[in-house]
């Protein structure tokens, strides 16, 4: 889910995109605990007051900064296969999560800290799952998967090997990983495991 | 991962004990932010200075409090089956993960502020899937997966999606989200999933 990006507009939009520049560049200069409303506004060349009162404190420019990163045309991957499609997502996960530097990884991070960036941070997940589940619709239309197939469960299942190995275990990474787990979840997928009602009865 | 445990010792073991519990219970109470050096030793009846002397700061107490949590003879459950060994894994882990108060959550968040921390969670973990592979080999033996399946990677596709549903994603709970995980990486690992070398050729 790839970084942030901003799209043109006025002088209202101009000055959110320089404020928002500017706390990923603090951000990835100082990480979280550097951050302050002071230098981002410095950074930006804008007034400290303008950005106490549009976006109140640090938390609130996290959010803002997550926000924008969903305000994109991103679209998931869609090379013809369920599994090649989850693994090129998966890929683009890896990426954001290992890049240098760290901005995912210090917006996740800060989600910890921040309940505004917090709840960005969900808003924007659940906007990019909820993009994703076209690649599960395609394979059901393909025939590579049984109709009444769970999208969500099926995206969750495929994408947190990666986030739990980079953002949490923090093991070195398997190279093989985004692969690994999107043909874990094809398997599994085209075995009716996220199909519903399931095929067999849970205990 | 269950919470922590703390074994009987001498007078060292003793005051270690009683400074990891006044840990436990700031945490509880305040959380990471509230949490200071001055306010545990208080709590712990101990001198100030011991405690920095021993664990110099509080990313140093949270680190020994994780290590003692690994100090303990918890095993994986051994059920007879795979997928319910897997299950009731994920069942651990979801109930640690949203306990009351929320120990564990907090000292995972702690370990994206604390050094320290980090790295004593990350041996956490390490030492509770090393534990868990013994979940695989009992299934291997009893016939019910391939041989030289690789049981980390088992693992750690059946209990990711706990983990990035409850600490990252923070969706409202799914109560099926356990067995499911657990169904699904059974289904994958009998599927020859995990299997090395793969049964298929990756792309």
């Amino acid at each position: 889910m790839p970084p942030p990006q901003r799209r043109p507009g006025g002088r209202t939009a101009r000055i959110r995109r320089q404020v928002l520049d500017a706390v990923l560049a603090e951000l990835a200069e100082r990480g979280y605990d550097g951050l302050t409303v002071e230098a981002v506004a410095a950074r930006a060349g804008v007034h400290r007051a303008t950005v106490y009162r549009r976006w109140g404190d640090v938390g609130g420019l996290l959010a803002d900064v997550l926000d924008a990163a969903g305000d994109d045309a991103w679209q998931p991957p869609d090379t013809g296969s369920l599994q090649a499609d989850l693994a090129a997502l998966n890929r683009e996960i890896r990426d954001a999560l290992t890049a240098q530097p760290p901005i995912v990884a210090a917006l996740i991070a800060a989600s910890f800290r921040s309940e505004q960036a917090e709840h960005a941070q969900r808003r924007l997940w659940e906007d990019r799952y909820a993009r994703c589940e076209r690649v599960v619709t395609r394979a059901v239309q393909r025939g590579e998967l049984p109709p009444h197939t769970n999208a969500r469960r099926l995206l969750i299942a495929a994408t947190a090997p990666v986030y739990h190995q980079l953002v949490l275990l923090r093991t070195p990474p398997d190279p093989d990983l985004p692969e690994q787990a999107a043909r874990t979840a094809a398997i599994a997928a085209a075995a009716g495991a996220f199909t519903e009602p399931p095929p067999d009865g849970d205990t």
